[in-house]
C-alpha cells in the first residue's frame, strides 16, 4: 500500500520510475557550466519562432519530443501530461503540448512547478492510472522579463539579489512498472512532500530567493521529519532557484530548526550558470532552471549510482505584476521529491 | 481496482465521495435564477476588499471556510488542497487560501479548472493517497474584465456572443471513504474523462463558447466511448459556461458525431443569469461559474436522488491577452466529471 506519512508526504510501495528525460536550453545556458549535460543548446534564443512566448513554447514541444524519443515512447503511449510554466494562463503550455493530443493537467506553482509535475504524475502512476505519463515544464528569460519585470529593450538595471530566469524546458517520462530487459530506468521516486504556502511578508520582487527560502525551510524539515530522516540520509538536497542569497536564508533558518544541510545542499540556480562570468546576480531561476537541470545534471548521477538518494525541492513564488503592484506580499511555495538510484 | 479506460477515462473501484460544498457569489448572480440556492450572496462584489483580486480571494477564503463547517471538518483533516482560478498566476487562489496551510496543488485549466480539480482530488483520495481532500475554484467578474478586456471604468461595448464572467467561488470536500452514520455524502464521483487540447483556429475572444464548443464536443464523446453509454445513459450532461452560442455549435458538433444529446444537455452559463433581463450576452462564463452551479444547483438533486447520474463537463478556453494581442488561436480543454447519487 501507498502510505500516507506525517503531514503532507507519501511514500509510493510500488515505486514509479522515470524511464526518460530530456532537457532543451537557450544560448546563455549553453554557455555556462553545465552545457555539455544538456540534450540540446539553441542556435538562438528565438528557437526560429517570431515571439518570446512562441519560442518557449517551441521549448517544451522539442523537451517532450527529445523525452519521448530517448524513452522509445510514443505520444499515444502517455496516458496523462502535466504541465506548466511562468506566463499567464500558462500559454506556453497551452501552445507548445497543444499537438501531441494527451490528456492534459494543467498546473501552477511558479519556479516549484516542475516538482508539483513530477509529484502528480508519481501519484498517478503509482496508483495505477496510466502505464506511463509525462511531466513538462519551461521558462524564457525573455517572455518571463516580459511577463513579470520589464521588456528586454528597456534595459533596466538589476540588483545583485536579483535571479535571472533561465531560458529551457525538461521533460520527463513516468512509468509504473518497468518492462524488464526493455527499459532501463534512470531513477525511482520514492516519495513525495507538498508543500503549503509559506508567507514571511517579503515583498521585494527583485529578491526572489529571499521570499523562496523559508518555503523551502519548511518543506525540508517537513520532509525530514515525515520520513524520519537527517539531512545526511540524502547525497544531495537540492533546491530550484534559491540562488546564492537565499541559500544563506536557508541554511539560518534550518539552522533554527537543528538542521544543518550545507554538505549535502546544491540549488540548481547556482549551478547552471557561472555567477563570476556571466552577470547574472544571485543565480538562475524559473520552472525551466530545475527541471533542466534535474534532467541534465542530476538524474545521469542517479541512473550510474553515483548519487543514491536526493530530494529534489524545487521552489515557487506566487506573485504577479498584479499582486506586486497592489503592494502585496510575495508568498512561496516548494514540493518536494525524493529520487533514488535503482543501481 | 481502479481502471483504465479508452484512452483518457478512470473508473474508480472504490468511489470517493463528495462529502459536502459550498457557493458563494457576487450581487449580479445573487439577483439571477439561483439565488435562493447559494450558500452566501454578497453584499456588494468588493467583499470587504480593496481591490478587486483581494475580493476574488476573498470569495475563496469564504467558499472553503462554508464547505469545511457544512462537512463538520476542518482545514487540518485536508490531506491536500487542489485549487485555481483565472489570473495570472493564480494570485486569487495563492492570496485567498494561504492561511487554510493545507499542502497545496496549484492547477490551471482556464474555466474547466473546476472539473480539473474534482478529477485530481477523486484520483488523490481513490488512491488512498488522502482521506480528505478539498478543490476550490473561483472567478470574479471585475478581475476577469481587468485581466482579459477592458477596465470597468473604460465601459466597452460587448457583442451579443460575449459572456459574462460570473463572480463566484465553489468549494468541495472529498473522502475517499465514508464514515457511515457520521457522514452523509452528496453524491460519488464514479469516473472521469481527461481533455486533450482542441483548437479550431477560433481566434474571437468575445465568442468563447465557439472557441470551447469543439472541446466539449470531444470530451463528451469521449466519454461516452470509453464509457459505453448513450447520451440517455446520463440524467444531464452539463457543460460549464458555452452559453447560447456555444451550445449550438455543440450540438451541431455532437450531431455529426451520432449523438443527440439535446433532451439532456444543460450549461451552467445560461442557468446562473436571466439572459432576457440581466444584459449578460451569451450566458455566465469563470471557473466560478460552473463550481457554484454544481455545487447549489447539481449537487442536491444528486443527494436527494433526483437526479442519478450526470456528466459534469466544463470547459476552458486557454488563452491570455498576449496570446490574443499576438494574433493566436484560442486552445480549448474540457475535463469530465461523473457523478452519481448515492441515495
Amino acid at each position: 500500500m501507498n502510505q500516507q506519512i506525517g503531514t503532507g508526504s507519501l511514500r509510493f510501495a510500488e515505486t514509479p520510475f522515470i524511464i526518460g528525460s530530456a532537457s532543451v536550453v537557450g544560448t546563455k545556458e549553453g554557455e555556462g557550466p553545465l552545457a555539455e549535460e544538456f540534450d540540446c543548446i539553441g542556435e538562438t534564443d528565438k528557437f526560429g519562432q517570431s515571439t518570446w512566448e512562441a519560442a518557449e513554447s517551441s521549448l517544451q514541444k522539442e523537451a517532450l519530443t527529445l523525452a519521448l524519443g530517448k524513452s522509445g515512447k510514443n505520444s499515444e503511449d502517455m496516458r496523462y501530461l502535466f504541465a506548466g510554466d511562468l506566463l499567464g494562463q500558462l500559454i506556453a503550455s497551452s501552445f507548445g503540448l497543444k499537438t501531441f493530443q494527451i490528456p492534459l493537467f494543467g498546473l501552477f506553482g511558479a519556479c516549484s512547478t516542475c516538482g508539483e509535475a513530477l509529484a502528480l504524475s508519481a501519484m498517478t502512476v503509482a496508483a495505477g492510472y496510466g502505464d506511463y505519463v509525462a511531466a513538462v515544464t519551461s521558462s524564457h528569460f525573455a517572455s518571463a522579463e516580459k511577463q513579470f519585470r520589464f521588456p528586454l529593450e528597456y534595459a533596466n538595471q538589476r540588483p545583485v539579489s536579483a535571479t535571472w530566469t533561465v531560458t529551457g524546458a525538461g521533460a520527463f517520462i513516468l512509468a509504473g512498472k518497468m518492462q524488464k530487459d526493455k527499459e532501463k530506468p534512470l531513477a525511482k521516486i520514492t516519495g513525495i512532500t507538498t508543500g503549503k504556502i509559506v508567507d514571511y511578508g517579503i515583498k521585494d520582487s527583485m529578491n526572489m530567493g529571499a521570499a523562496m527560502a523559508p518555503a523551502a525551510c519548511e518543506l525540508i524539515a517537513q520532509n525530514l521529519k515525515d520520513f524520519g530522516r537527517q539531512p545526511s540520509d540524502y547525497d544531495r538536497i537540492i533546491t530550484g532557484d534559491l540562488g546564492e542569497v537565499g541559500q544563506k536564508i536557508l541554511f539560518d533558518l534550518l539552522g533554527e530548526k537543528g538542521y544543518d544541510i550545507r554538505n549535502v545542499h546544491e540549488d540548481c540556480g547556482m549551478l547552471i550558470y557561472d555567477r563570476k562570468t556571466q552577470g547574472v546576480g544571485s543565480g538562475g531561476s524559473g520552472c525551466g532552471c530545475a527541471a533542466t537541470t534535474l534532467s541534465a545534471h542530476f538524474l545521469p548521477k542517479l541512473a550510474s549510482g553515483q548519487l543514491k538518494r536526493i530530494l529534489f525541492v524545487p521552489t515557487g513564488a506566487l506573485l504577479s505584476t498584479v499582486s506586486f503592484n497592489e503592494g502585496e506580499t510575495i508568498p512561496a511555495i516548494a514540493h518536494g521529491v525524493v529520487l533514488e538510484s535503482c543501481g
